[in-house]
């Protein structure tokens, strides 16, 4: 099939060396092969899959699971990912095990390993936490592996950390591609990171800060709208504004929600608390004062509050390119009407869109297996080839179903 | 083998065109020829099994389960189905889900189908909400599978909702055939479907309607006996009724056990709560007045006191054809004397007929297997017999374990 | 390969007859063939691993997991086991499903069995509880794949009971073993089985007993130290002295642990609680007197804290042959400093094993996938042979990862 040589094609002239036996971690870590690498056997698993083509490359092995959130969406991806690949499901719920008995990272993570081929985390919660906690986990499996402790050395993806959330960008930017046709088609597109308002308190900063560290790689002009207060961590600033310098995109910051949304050709619209919150949220933690946890949540709700006309609604959507923005949305939102009083978009606005939203969505199992692929194999393209070749059918006795 | 030939042979004469790519609801949404092709099918799944071939149609591929109920014997009937077909479960556990968050079935159901093959949901807890979840799943699905969102559409096996409880009825009539030698040897048989007392509150009636429903479909006469006021459905009351009439069976109800009883050829004795309070309490949850509910709860405990001779003893079963009527339970039993003070059953009957009551619930993996390889294949009987001709070890180096 | 071939020509010449059908209980109702099979069958299940060469012998089929204690790494070590062998878990969650219904262990047992190849079983918390569930489970078992209900009988592995932990102590074993380079090599080395403190209660003795039960087979000198209060149960005490006596090596006690450590070989050292007090829990418990049960833990607590300078500390160490025998521990430990302010080893000692010891977890999830084996296959050692010729890679299309 033209479009799978095609991509095929393209991963095999990617620099890629240094993805086989790595992680992934926060995309700007990543080089523009890397994350074009990542897209294109995402499409390339998926229309192997669309033609009933199996793409299992594991006999038997494991995928650990740890999450420290509760997650629907994120879960289910990263089981079909690891499904589709061969491997097993084993989710370390930390509530059943012993490891409130004071046990070491470190320890955990060798003892979860010793047949793991991979490791997907969220931890999402604490500013400064996740990210630490996901080194740990690696350094901790690969010691473990160079002292022959673990026969192989499972790699780990990032199912959201407290910074980035590497597989909802990457699954966001694939659909992005495929609703413009093509990732030469970015440049000069306008897309809007915009706050939004909940009546929910405390949602994580990585989806934003996902979306100005990625979106900016590849030409876009990338704004990010908040109201006063709702600022994201400054050092995520730096790397989109030196992303968009290098890639000929621009990144910009207002706060004002209707100059952002003008002539925009993407909206993503969501709500998430402000940086320095969440660092005292940390703080206070960590002290265990969770009296102070309650007050900073009322005094942030308050502040919320006064903020309800942030909202992605008809009137807003108005402004766009054309009435008619591409709107995105990590999913479940706050509709107003269905899901909140008032929240981060209007009932007909989701409605429009709820289709492409759910579509949007359907990237991410894709690009969650297609992380675990590059890790694995030296030469991808060779064993996507090789994969068609076999032409093994994921089910059997049958054309379709 | 013959008995598996003639399986086969028979599969493949039955009217089925409505099942591949379709749902299993309710079994009277079946035609004659679509249940006896699940009896059919199941059993020429479990030759093969038992014949060590394997029966793995999938090479990859995974069943979603939903349990809004406490379960064992389902859960494990469903995750058993799912693996002999070669699929892996994943679990929709919404308590670790965002799933309160407020987000819609439609966006939960495409959510967790990206690679679903088959979702099993037992929903059993309310009238009038379990099917209609049911049905929005499978909207949803249906319209993300046409949309292009999901790759393949799964099919839904209903594992118990508050009408029908077709996975069990189904187990229990492929047990009876079993028992009495071929489908045919059914007619005329006297079946009784009987409430008996349990010191628990609000039992589904689902298993009920499911027997009336299903057991007056091949010329049984089917017996409904209950107190007053242990009322089913009226709607499925009006179902068994018409079954009846075009099989040449029939369906009579009393208020009388002993009558019932007399000179039947199978017992079917178990605990439901009255449509009505179930009625009443679907009312009261939708208003959220649960002292309402503790309320009726103590009425419907006083109430169901009243009639604690209603249970399956010794002296009962003596009035049965012979004396010895195959005895039945869905499990887990309420015992005189062993997991109650006062129960549905007596202990000497139940350690009689134990043995025949865990043959009963040995069916049902099978039945499940079979719903979701008839939606998967459109000619079921071919793959069946590619299977034998096939003839994959289950387990590989041996013979015999 | 050399190694590999030595294993299986050594498995092929050892009486285990009665180990294919059957269960894996405590190791002293095993045969020191059985024992040796087991730890070969291991080696040579990692040899085949470690090629990458897939040991995958079920096509389908499930692993039941019951937990009737918390666990991380023996949960992991079980998937790991099933998973290698080509089995799915489906882990049976007391909460989540009917039991508490008031059904008998009979019943659970054979619901949760129709299609599972293995149950492994973890309940050790009260003394006389866990074997004796384990037994009612392989009784009905066994008693319904006798009376046809279930197609094939599930094997037991004793994932920790309340005598033994009979996957802990053979990990240990082949752990020891490879460090003193072959079984021939345990004679006269003198292990010490050491009692220590740890600021928790109620620690199960299984280890203790599982490692005096275990280790006095092959010839070792052991030695069980505690303080006066913490003996372990009389009836294993009796199999450890019969053991020695048997083997040529030889079973001490003594309640100093300076006199243990001397000339030691090898340490293991860990806090449990004392037989009459577990057996007191246990009657406490049995009469629901919960009260008496937090009277009896602060009683513990006091007499525990007697017994601080138990602790495998840098001093006690130096007291051993050449001041470095080999540390071992069942993991997770209580680390002075680290996990509790006084603990079970000094900080540094730990760190200074930490690679040993997690090499030593590493062989729990090949021990375990022994006992499966060899509980499956009439002749071990062929289908070694033939998993090595069919040469089928574990991970497909490369040649390392």
């Amino acid at each position: 099939m033209a479009n799978f040589d095609s991509l095929v094609n393209k991963i095999g002239k990617l620099n890629i060396d240094n993805m086989y036996g790595e992680d992934f971690m926060q995309t700007w870590h990543k080089s523009d092969d890397e994350l074009k690498a990542t897209l294109n056997t995402a499409d390339a698993l998926r229309n192997l899959r669309e033609r009933n083509i199996s793409t299992k490359v594991f006999d038997s092995g494991l995928g650990i699971s740890i999450f420290r959130d509760n997650s629907t969406r994120t879960r289910f991806s990263f089981t079909s990912a690891c499904n589709m690949l061969g491997l097993a499901i084993q989710d370390l719920d930390e509530k059943k095990s012993q490891i409130a008995h004071g046990e070491t990272v470190r320890e955990t993570a060798t003892m979860i390993s010793f047949m793991a081929d991979v490791i997907g985390i969220r931890d999402d919660m604490y500013i400064g936490k996740g990210t630490k906690y996901m080194h740990d986990v690696i350094d901790a499996v690969k010691d473990s592996a160079q002292q022959g402790i673990l026969e192989q050395r499972p790699n780990l993806v990032d199912l959201q950390d407290d910074e980035d959330h590497p597989t909802q960008a990457l699954a966001d930017l694939d659909h992005i591609i495929h609703e413009y046709g093509g990732i030469e088609n970015l440049k000069g597109k306008k897309i809007v990171m915009s706050w939004a308002y909940s009546p929910s308190y405390g949602k994580p900063l990585s989806v934003a800060q996902a979306i100005i560290g990625l979106m900016t790689r590849f030409g876009m002009d990338v704004t990010l709208a908040h109201p006063k207060g709702y600022e994201v961590m400054p050092e995520v600033e730096e790397i989109a504004k030196k992303n968009a310098e290098k890639s000929g995109g621009s990144f910009t910051k207002t706060n004002d929600m209707k100059e952002a949304f003008k002539d925009a050709d993407v909206i993503y619209c969501k709500s998430w608390a402000p940086f320095k919150a969440m660092e005292e949220r940390t703080e206070l933690y960590g002290k265990g004062d969770f009296d102070g946890i309650d007050k900073l949540e009322e005094e942030l709700l308050q502040h919320n509050a006064e903020f309800k006309d942030w909202s992605a609604t008809e009137e807003m959507m108005k402004l766009t390119k054309n009435g008619n923005a591409l709107y995105m949305h990590p999913l479940p939102a706050d509709i107003t009407g269905v899901s909140a009083a008032e929240g981060e978009v209007d009932a007909s606005v989701f409605d429009r869109y709820r289709d492409q939203l759910y579509k949007q969505a359907s990237f991410k199992p894709y690009v969650i297996a297609a992380m675990i692929f590059l890790s694995k194999f030296k030469d991808p393209a060779k064993v996507l080839q090789d994969l068609e070749d076999r032409g093994t059918a994921r089910h059997e006795f049958t054309g379709k179903i």
